[in-house]
């Protein structure tokens, strides 16, 4: 057995069965054990960051890592965006990396690169093989390792003679390490300040987000008056009816500062204390009150939900059915606007759906204005480097093994970062539908520009100007097998959307906005 | 003056006055000083890739660095993989990469990265301006250390608090450091090599291979017998009527290695003694007799078309005429051949023309094929990590100012990692004239999937066919305002290439192969 053979079986036996993959010629020897040895479902990507994305999209909706095959360390590099998002997202991900052989590489053959050096940069665990006996311990590792909450990046890079030469062994699955126990000292803290004090917020972040969780959090919110928050950053909410109404930390610095200035006490669930994206002249970092109470609950590496639980028990409070949202909207047609997006999206998802947020600046009206949809999931870019959507929405398909409709609401600026996304889609048929907001320009920089204090001139707006000439997305989706119509309105938006859902392939809407 | 503002400034003295950028919010006061400080033509690109490639092309054809502009590590590392192909071609280039303010870094907010990490794994010089006055020191630096020879990649780390702060201060051009001197004892060795022993083979690298160099290099062989090559992974030569018809180092080991068996003598201008892209089982790393003696005339480092001069005149040689190629070809029609499409292309060129090429399996004709095409510049991918052709098709034409015609010949699996470029080619109405050689597949993984021993089987060919569903080259174009057309054969080929260069903007031709 080969080294590149004990890598397929060990990860089967590891329970990695997905492979998103754009392969080169250091890898054949990995794709040609794919060939034999069944049970790993291949995915092409035709670009490294659609790879690395459709990775991200997977493991938030099976809960569990895929592996990637990329091509040396520059294959590495074009993939490494969506890493990123991952990262930050808290994503699990196996990343092979085909590199020289190892008596190669001192010839410092064109492809060479510090394959190492760049996986070090995005990655909590990198390991090289160095010898094929050690490729299944290495892999058998790496899972492991992504599979550590809240999930990590682990990158196995793979030199081509520990992948062709003989002498692989096969590693069973090795035992994921249980998150860090609940810290009770942090548990009764939490519940004193929340029976002693007004104005507490709860933030919740990672599995305190999803639905178990969600009557627990009401329950707490109830019994003591605190109010609930997600972060912004957090990348996976479970939102419609009968899940919490809950808001998320604003985006823009000056609203977060203002929502965020009467709370005295912020119990963090999980992620870190807010701060803005980014400073800017004359603001402070941090979003909320500088001399507010920060109390740590539970880490990321905790599970978060458990968390919240020990919490409701120390305080004696019971799970408690949250209210409800209102009646599921109606699609109000008429012309464009944020809220009237967000009902039409709102009336016409099915039960169950998957949302793709990369809606940056006119999506923002899509969360608050969707509360009443029907249960769902909405996964969102925590980690900011645009160009996770397509290929979030890709993975997220296959994740749920094309069984649940996954709507992608797409800034037009973002989505030109990895539209090859759409190839796949088509390949697959999965049940993608993908709302552009064409706005055809980096609306988003454009409102930075005036917080610099000016209007963009002529040459500011070469760069910030998605117009001359306009893309056209249904001709760009048409060119890569997605069908795909015009929304001038909402009226038509509703139209394409009705007929989108209606079949099982997927479908792109250019919604001039 | 704020510290973007001395940047601006200290790039215009530093002669750079092109910039590719795809910015975000932590560039914005650079962009605001780009607005009010005129000289800077700013280029677009609609993903980072696509702005490093455009730098990469724009420095081989105009001979000086441009800037590019990116947006933290995630941007940075969007555009790696061209930086890498770039460092690979010695190209110069200055990244300037924006990021979080000083002050704001350890908040950890989402878009945070080791952006010094990613810039050192490709990287020359590395800098991170901490102060607004350090800034046109910096950049300064940062355009001298891109000048050294052969090329070199600088990038240039700009917290955002350096950019908005006052107290710039523009620093004018730096001297650029001298090549080192031509080692006259490696003249002497390799002049006595050349009068003494029979097939020395002389192998030229960098300005070598451009058009003032060849006289020399022809004047040596007929003076001593020696053969002339050019190595593979040299990215730009000068080829046509009137230039030496000078053969490559092959790319596939076992040819290579037939090739150069012969070659008992090696005398390197400036590159490397060759080596395959990858090692294959059972294959040598190193593509020449092993026992070959290999001189080395002269590094990257150093001017190589003067090491050339000083051989010949150690020699006692003259510059004399190359040898024609022949008339130029006709168009030949008929069905689609490896030969046939370099025949068209060497027939239809305009004089001066700028051809690109990532052709990569059908394109290998394409080269041995064109000697006898007026005179031309030959851009190549010598690093090896495909999608750099169309942003270095689209930055060549706009360091030729658009005086000259850009043909990109491109496979269809490495146009797509970057397929970007077509808008920016439409948006600047540039001379580029883009042919898709479309055999809907990853034919050379294909090849050498054969090489590990077997056919593809079922999962393996889901990862090397690009079919199902087909691209459709000429929608992708329209989508982003690129007139195109299918040819079916060659005589298609010639009618839409001859109407393509009647016209002054960009045109894509998608040629089934």
């Amino acid at each position: 057995m080969n080294g590149a053979e004990s890598l397929v079986h060990t990860l089967l036996k590891s329970g990695v069965d997905t492979c998103f993959a754009n392969p080169g010629t250091s890898e054949m020897h990995f794709v040609a054990a794919l060939d034999r040895i069944p049970g790993m479902n291949c995915v092409l990507g035709l670009q490294e960051n659609v790879v690395t994305g459709m990775a991200d999209g997977y493991y938030r909706i099976a809960g569990k890592p895929a592996c990637t095959l990329l091509h040396c360390g520059p294959g590495l590099a074009n993939g490494l965006g969506n890493i990123h998002n991952a990262r930050r997202a808290g994503v699990g991900m196996v990343n092979i990396v085909g590199d020289q052989a190892t008596y190669h590489r001192p010839y410092d053959a064109p492809l060479t690169a510090d394959t190492e050096g760049l996986a070090k940069t995005m990655s909590h665990w990198v390991r090289t093989s160095m010898t094929p006996d050690a490729v299944g311990r290495d892999a058998a590792e790496a899972v492991q390792q992504a599979r550590i909450l809240p999930g990590q990046i682990a990158t196995l890079i793979l030199p081509s003679d520990s992948s062709w030469d003989d002498g692989g062994e096969v590693q069973g699955a090795l035992p994921v390490p249980a998150p860090p126990p609940v810290d009770q000292s942090a548990v009764k803290d939490a519940a004193t300040a929340l029976r002693q004090r007004d104005d507490v917020l709860i933030l919740l972040y990672g599995k305190a987000a999803l639905a178990p969780a969600h009557e627990t959090a009401q329950g707490i919110a109830d019994a003591t008056g605190a109010s609930l928050m997600i972060d912004f950053t957090n990348s996976h909410v479970a939102r419609g009816q009968g899940r919490l109404s809950i808001e998320r930390t604003p985006y823009p610095m000056d609203t977060a500062i203002e929502k965020l200035a009467r709370f005295k006490t912020i119990i963090l669930v999980g992620g870190k204390a807010p701060v803005g994206f980014f400073g800017y002249p004359g603001m402070p970092s941090i979003q909320h009150d500088p001399d507010a109470d920060i109390l740590r609950l539970c880490s990321r590496a905790h599970d978060t939900e458990a968390a919240l639980r020990a919490l409701a028990e120390e305080l004696g409070v019971t799970p408690t059915a949250v209210p409800s949202p209102g009646p599921q909207p109606e699609a109000p047609g008429g012309p464009n606007s944020p809220g009237g997006l967000a009902q039409t999206v709102a009336a016409l998802m099915p039960e169950n759906s998957i949302i793709v947020d990369e809606s940056i600046s006119y999506g923002r009206g899509l969360y608050p204005g969707s509360f009443a949809a029907p249960p769902h999931d909405w996964l969102h870019l925590g980690g900011g480097a645009i160009g996770d959507g397509l290929p979030m929405a890709t993975g997220a398909a296959i994740g749920a093994e094309g069984q649940r409709r996954v709507i992608g609401l797409q800034e037009d600026g973002s989505a030109m970062y990895s539209l090859q996304a759409l190839w796949t889609q088509a390949r697959m048929q999965l049940p993608c539908t993908t709302i552009i907001l064409s706005n055809r320009k980096y609306n988003i920089l454009i409102g930075e520009y005036h917080n610099v204090g000016a209007s963009p001139g002529p040459t500011a707006m070469e760069m910030l100007d998605l117009g001359n000439p306009n893309l056209s997305w249904v001709q760009l989706a048409n060119g890569m097998g997605v069908e795909g119509g015009v929304a001038e309105n909402l009226d038509q938006l509703a139209d394409l959307m009705r007929a989108s859902l209606s079949k099982n392939g997927p479908f792109l809407i250019e919604l001039l906005i």
